[in-house]
């Protein structure tokens, strides 16, 4: 990575108790990212836009490979054949906000399928694809029924090994971070991003890349709060155990109760709350 | 409001200190809602699908009416001729979940341009119409330049006055609000959704439909962190002053500045930082 992405410095006045102070002060960078399909058999290859995602520059191939999973377009890393920026500077300090994303020519698309899941959204807690027909999207891989089994003291140590790993939050104070944990409950891998969205598609496409997939022997922690789409991008790379320092919706937890999930809101310090799935949290 | 809307009631195993123990915890309500638009002219009216947002339920029509304007599908509240709920029970509990909004046949609809916007979004952090190219919405209401002025003990007190009337939040712990303020730092409005630009829809919608709009002379608050879709939106309606509990991000900042906006963030206690337009915080 090279320096400073995911972080600009902005001047700010600061107040404090009626005092005022100049200071710098690092802010989390957002910029728009673009994802381009190249897709189709031989011969009859198409070019297509196909989401356009506010972002922390940086991983974004790991992004667009958890994006492309978690939305149901591909079903493994392999099918992802090519992947490169092709430019178009917003700014001096990013020169890279389209990504070419070239799928295999046996990877099948429909794009009007697709179109009918994103010409949605829009609001942000705004889900895509979350028609209403089709909330209850098929998993390819179901969690295993009480397995793995974490005891309460090793869920209460994920937010600490977290923040050790959060150096993007560290600066800014304003990012979201996802991060998986092993059986044992030992930290594996962490991805920061201003999009709590992003950060887990992060977690889960870098994850796709670099082995461990499917997740099914994993938990995943992320700051904020779990909304339904959280726990879909979870329960779509087989994630048996989801945790959140803030509180779900009613819609994550019905949905990781359908899905034979773990769901734990509210892990902070001694505490916190199983809401589905407690067969998974044992001494 | 029915009684419970906005809330759902479920059983929680609590971890503390090693003990457990079950009990009932409210969690806030999540649900879809998809709004269709009826417009065209006279003799050739259309009805399409627009968008589907995970909301809570209540105050839908104020949503879409603040929805429709901050997307720049409709200029003032006028141009809504007609708006009602057309059923589809996704749970007994939730019996409303899609909103047939009736355009005056005046109101020109671009739908092509339309998916343009809306075919993207998805991930969340993810902003539908934020192609690149037009990341500069032109907004109808500029605001004034060093209007309305704000002493830094006013905005101190914008955090207490809405901790005050998140009913919501009292009870869940995890839902996001948004609140107008006038120029003497008097709460007038608050809204409160499991998603942020909802809370902020709903804040703006309720304001078009019951005067103040625009609101060049108020402030707004939000919970949370602060992304360029919400400045995009506060800019839409000329609000001047925007303040968060949380951090900005950069592309958060670089819209208010370009916009002539004060922005505001990490407003706790006796502190906060101004990340420009400080010619509007003075004592």
């Amino acid at each position: 990575m090279p320096p400073n992405t995911g972080i600009k410095t902005k001047t700010v006045l600061q107040f404090r108790k009626g005092q005022k102070q100049e200071k710098a002060d690092a802010v989390a960078c957002e910029e728009p990212l673009e994802l381009k399909l190249t897709f189709g058999p031989e011969g009859q290859r198409e070019h297509r836009s196909l989401a356009i995602t506010m972002r922390t520059p940086g991983q974004d191939e790991a992004l667009a490979l958890g994006f492309l999973f978690t939305e149901g377009i591909i079903g493994r890393a392999s099918e992802v054949v090519g992947v490169r920026h092709i430019g178009q500077a917003l700014s001096p300090e990013s020169a890279e906000n389209i990504l070419l994303v070239e799928l295999s020519p046996d990877t099948p698309v429909d794009f009007e399928q697709l179109n009918r899941h994103f010409y949605t959204s829009s609001s942000c807690g705004v889900c895509g694809k979350a028609s209403i027909e089709m909330l209850n999207t098929v998993n390819l891989y179901y969690p295993q029924r009480g397995f793995p089994v974490f005891t309460p003291v090793k869920i209460q140590a994920f937010p600490h090994q977290m923040s050790a790993r959060q150096v993007l939050f560290e600066q800014t104070g304003g990012i979201h971070a996802a991060a998986s944990f092993d059986e044992n409950g030992q930290l594996l891998l962490l991805r920061e991003d201003v999009g709590r969205h992003n950060a887990m598609d992060k977690l889960i496409g870098e994850t796709m890349r670099t082995g461990g997939f499917p997740m099914r022997n994993q938990a995943i922690m992320v700051s904020g709060r779990l909304s339904f789409e959280l726990v879909q991008k979870a329960a779509m790379a087989g994630v048996p155990v989801l945790a959140a320092v803030g509180a779900p919706s009613s819609l994550a937890v019905e949905l990781a109760e359908s899905h034979g999930m773990t769901l734990i809101g509210f892990l902070r310090g001694e505490r916190f709350n199983v809401y589905c799935g407690a067969e998974r949290v044992r001494v």
